[in-house]
């Protein structure tokens, strides 16, 4: 007996997200030979980082639906690639066109259902359209943080970015999770003092 | 100002979580020069494998429990190594005895509360005591099925397993999900007629 179309929509979906595990990202994995990390393992950090992270929200959050948008929230990248976070502006708008086709092929890959669903949910993390959506991209955010603080300083010191720019990056952690915004803040100010971020 | 204990705890758990991309598995990564599949991206797999595939259930299970299950289950393998699925019995029990000390001084790095849920979280999953759990090892069980089966029988043809271990370690989807369980059988006998599988 073969499988129903469903089914069969699920398991390409499934088959495809592979691919993730391939899409490089700026981050070094120290203990695995300084290797690139990859867009699969970091939403599954992420993911985690959530799990524990998550008391810290001023206004409440969905756990549930947090974790789903990090797990969800890189797959386009399997078309798109992955963006630095301090690339050139007119990279991004051109990026976003390409995360949004991205979008539509691959969960459009499963039921008309379930992409629906992963859809609004990939786009209400984009948007960070709501107080779920602005937490996972917070959390999204912090963690490669923490991973130039323990790693010298990282992608940070590699291409030479701007303290302002990673403030930038994190401030709107203050209004979502003040005690996370000041320890942001702490390690920012330490890596400006080490040298890793450019101090301007 | 530093941050609180809370938070160094959860934060040195983050970092230790890194360690988990260095863990090896059997399955290979075909889109990625064939190279190993590591624990990290894995356990993001299998937690997106369960978005999909939830609705089979047939006893209704709560997705973000089984998720939740599904993205730590592995994170004891970062001081007790993987588990080949088919490895024999002797060293599965010494292999249980260390996962359980790799739990205790993991999930351990993170304060009381938050070790206590987790714990009882992978427990739960290792014993199958709940539909959750069951449903959860389900699903850690068909991924690497559906990978095999995309991969010219890979991990089974390599180190010659039988149809018959595959089978029993898939039969319990007969009642949790049936028709998993019938997708599954059908995978196997095609594995079996193309020479993946032992006939036996
Ligand atoms: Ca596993």
């Amino acid at each position: 007996m073969s499988p129903s179309y469903d089914l069969q929509q699920q398991l390409s979906f499934i088959t495809e997200l592979d691919k993730l595990k391939a899409v490089k990202r700026k981050a070094l994995i120290k203990c695995d030979d300084n290797r690139y990390e990859n867009s699969a393992e970091h939403s599954w950090h992420i993911a985690m980082a959530a799990q524990v992270l998550h008391p810290y929200a001023e206004e409440p959050v969905n756990l549930a639906r947090v974790t789903q948008m990090l797990l969800i929230h890189d797959i386009v990248e399997i078309d798109a690639g992955d963006t630095f976070a301090f690339a050139e502006e007119a990279g991004l708008a051109a990026q976003e066109a390409k995360e949004e086709a991205a979008a539509n092929r691959i969960f459009g890959l499963l039921p008309k259902q379930q992409f629906g669903y992963l859809k609004s949910l990939f786009r209400e993390f984009e948007e960070c359209s709501s107080a779920d959506g602005r937490f996972a991209k917070a959390i999204d955010r912090i963690l490669p943080l923490i991973q130039n603080m323990q790693n010298d300083g990282g992608s940070w010191a590699q291409h030479k970015v701007k303290r302002s720019a990673v403030l930038a990056r994190n401030q709107y952690l203050e209004g979502l999770a003040p005690a996370l915004w000041e320890f942001v803040q702490s390690q920012i100010d330490q890596a400006t003092e080490n040298g890793w971020l450019l101090n301007e």
